[in-house]
């Protein structure tokens, strides 16, 4: 290894997040051992780490390298947010706006809002609109620290939009240093042109959808949003084994008001991620531990909609889940890329310590993205992706409710935020 | 008025916040007039606003002069942020890390922790210390638009640390862009050593701290906590008397935890403002209204602490009073200068429109702290303090859910903070 292309970085403390046992079945205090070590570095070499501990270790290590010591402030793995959803024509900020001044849901479903008019808007959008609204939200979450995002389709609900949404998605994602995870999410909704016949959508997205999505290769996990007013149970499993036979991995949004079985069937289906689970009781708490089911809570859409309905974080850590935490970017129920923010409401709403939101945003959050082996951790060999706080603890993370504390991103080694800013336009 | 001193700035949306009509008897729909002027301009000369109209009106009557267009961007009145805490000598993220990991407020307290532990420091801390530690709060403040903050102090708890901090608030902002209302609050609770004779720290602050307070005019208001284990009202009602003998006006933390009393205890002393009101009911609400006073809501530090109480902004607003937002920025309840995500949280959690959280953090705001007529409106003669939101309209300031959209801050015409940062280090 040669010396010259060597970067050491220390800084006050270095949280690895990987102290614990790998994998979902670690236990309720697994999530707390977050690997800390005070005055720490981490050398970086090629884009990979090659060494993590405490500055004394690494800098007796590696002599003669190019340094950087940032004195107060704070090194994590870069965060992960396992659930979005950026592509789409518009913010819905009129809606937003309705809804505050007293209009109920349903009424603004009557007045063409909601999803069916972000459905509309990006049903006429063309790809390379999508695709440059995508990098712009790309660069909202670097600036917020995220250096990797599933991203989802599902506003679009035909086959030439929901495949044209994959493409945007792939194609704002290229050569930008957040790498995105694609999700297909074609069972969004029941699109209206088919509510009088939704057994006909479900053959759409199995017979015509799902299998497009595999042969292109535009998505990696096939999503469906099990509800009353979105898809069944059975609609649901039926389109996961479609996904499945097709080499598409599962997702399910379930029990967000109600338990509808929603987490039953993603243990039955072996879902890598479990979404919501606002109201997920006992059965299927225990179901999803068993087929070690990624929980993904999103307390921001909870908060944003009035906080009707909000996720038992600590319930779920204390059955031995390795819960996520994610921003649910969306326009009509989380306009947000801020995962410091969600951290602190894993705090101040859930239930959860400080060690176990970032474990939520970093290690838990690539897992349930399928990106454990390169991301969300700082440990030898893994990509180094690294996020530079301007505080000297992890702690201050949660505590400065909606400030933005990133100073510095690094991707692959790189800097790519300085100073709480983009470093450049990216091509 | 030479047009070479002149500045206009053009905008996609121009608020003056200067739709209805004046003092706290306007009405529950007042609240809703903010006067939104599309394709807007405002025209700054010396410092002041010199007129405001479309820009087709002030292009017209001000020929020749400097000009700038914000295309797709938003001008606002410089936010005021009511009621903060900032003068101190530690955050409190280890409190905040042991209440998340279960320790309850009565454990912290016993483990010196809780405001005790902001007193114990702060006494220690040298004034030029607490000073440093005010002015980067207020660069904080700045960046997140704010340009009039009140400032309380209350960490200090003897006459020698009191008076300290109320110079420190002073000289911390001394020829920072940010302007600073000073709150002299002696009576925050009643401090360790005086716990076995409350009536002698009372006489403290009516013979002593507020007499030297107001000779040399470092504060503007004399606050008092009245609850539970702060203040009873009778002690309260002495303390607001002697500040108001001495020529400072009141304010009151009330009714936080349960209605004590405290905002009745506003509306009979003439208070200015009165804080919290989280738990008043329809009497002190009635009170507040006949007196005029106007209450200063605190969601984020709801929030913050779990939702275990929350004012309610919706019932406040309908009953006909001037409902004013405030971060309460405090490094235990509250740590955040964000007043934009709290104008999400009063939509979301208070039942406020868009248009009355912009009106809370303004003029009402403005209100609040008796700085009416400089602060809060965008209006000919007033100070030229304005907001540039990267948004093109104002509703984005709330939908935009914990991202800080402040693109650039005017303070009398001058340009302070430049695409999201400071334009330079202030003397």
């Amino acid at each position: 290894m040669r010396t010259a292309d060597l970067l050491l970085l220390g800084a006050s403390q270095v949280v690895t997040v990987d102290g614990g046992r790998a994998g979902p079945k670690r236990g309720p205090r697994a999530m707390n051992q977050i690997g800390v070590i005070e005055d720490g570095a981490v050398a970086i070499h090629h884009g990979k780490i090659a060494a993590v501990g405490t500055t004394n270790e690494i800098t007796a290590a590696f002599r003669g390298s190019r340094r950087i010591y940032c004195r107060g402030r704070t090194v994590l793995p870069g965060f992960v947010d396992a659930h979005t959803h950026p592509v789409f024509a518009k913010m819905r900020v009129d809606e937003f706006a309705m809804r505050c001044r007293g209009a109920d849901y349903e009424a603004i479903l009557a007045a063409g809002g909601g999803i069916h008019a972000s459905a509309a808007a990006t049903r006429e959008a063309p790809v390379d609109d999508l695709a440059r609204g995508v990098r712009a939200r790309l660069d909202a979450f670097l600036r917020h620290g995220t250096t990797l995002v599933e991203g989802k389709s599902g506003y679009g609900l035909t086959f030439e939009s929901e495949i044209k949404s994959l493409v945007a998605l792939r194609r704002g994602a290229a050569r930008h240093p957040v790498e995105v995870v694609r999700t297909f999410l074609g069972a969004h909704v029941v699109p209206a042109e088919f509510k009088a016949d939704r057994a006909a959508y479900v053959q759409l997205l199995i017979d015509e959808m799902i299998p497009e999505v595999a042969r292109r290769g535009l998505a990696e996990f096939c999503d469906v949003f099990v509800e009353r007013g979105a898809f069944t149970v059975p609609e649901g499993e039926a389109i996961l084994r479609a996904g499945k036979r097709h080499g598409l991995k599962a997702k399910v949004h379930a029990d967000q008001f109600r338990d509808g079985g929603g987490a039953l069937l993603a243990a039955r289906v072996h879902a890598t991620s479990v979404e919501h689970v606002d109201a997920t009781r006992r059965k299927g708490i225990q179901a999803l531990e068993r087929a070690r089911v990624v929980p993904v809570l999103l307390p921001s859409a909870s908060l944003f909609t009035g906080l009707k309905h909000m996720p038992n974080g600590r319930r779920l850590i204390d059955a031995g889940l390795p819960v996520a935490l994610a921003t649910d970017y969306n326009p009509g129920t989380s306009p947000t890329e801020n995962l410091g923010l969600v951290a602190t409401l894993g705090c101040s709403l859930l239930g959860m310590t400080p060690e176990e939101v970032i474990v939520a945003i970093t290690r838990n959050a690539a897992a349930a993205v399928g990106r454990e082996a390169e991301h969300g951790r700082i440990a030898e060999g893994r990509r180094a992706n690294l996020v530079i706080l301007d505080a000297p603890s992890y702690t201050w993370l949660p505590y400065r409710m909606g400030t933005n504390l990133v100073h510095t991103v690094l991707v692959r080694g790189r800097a790519v935020v300085k100073n709480g800013r983009l470093v450049k336009a990216h091509p």
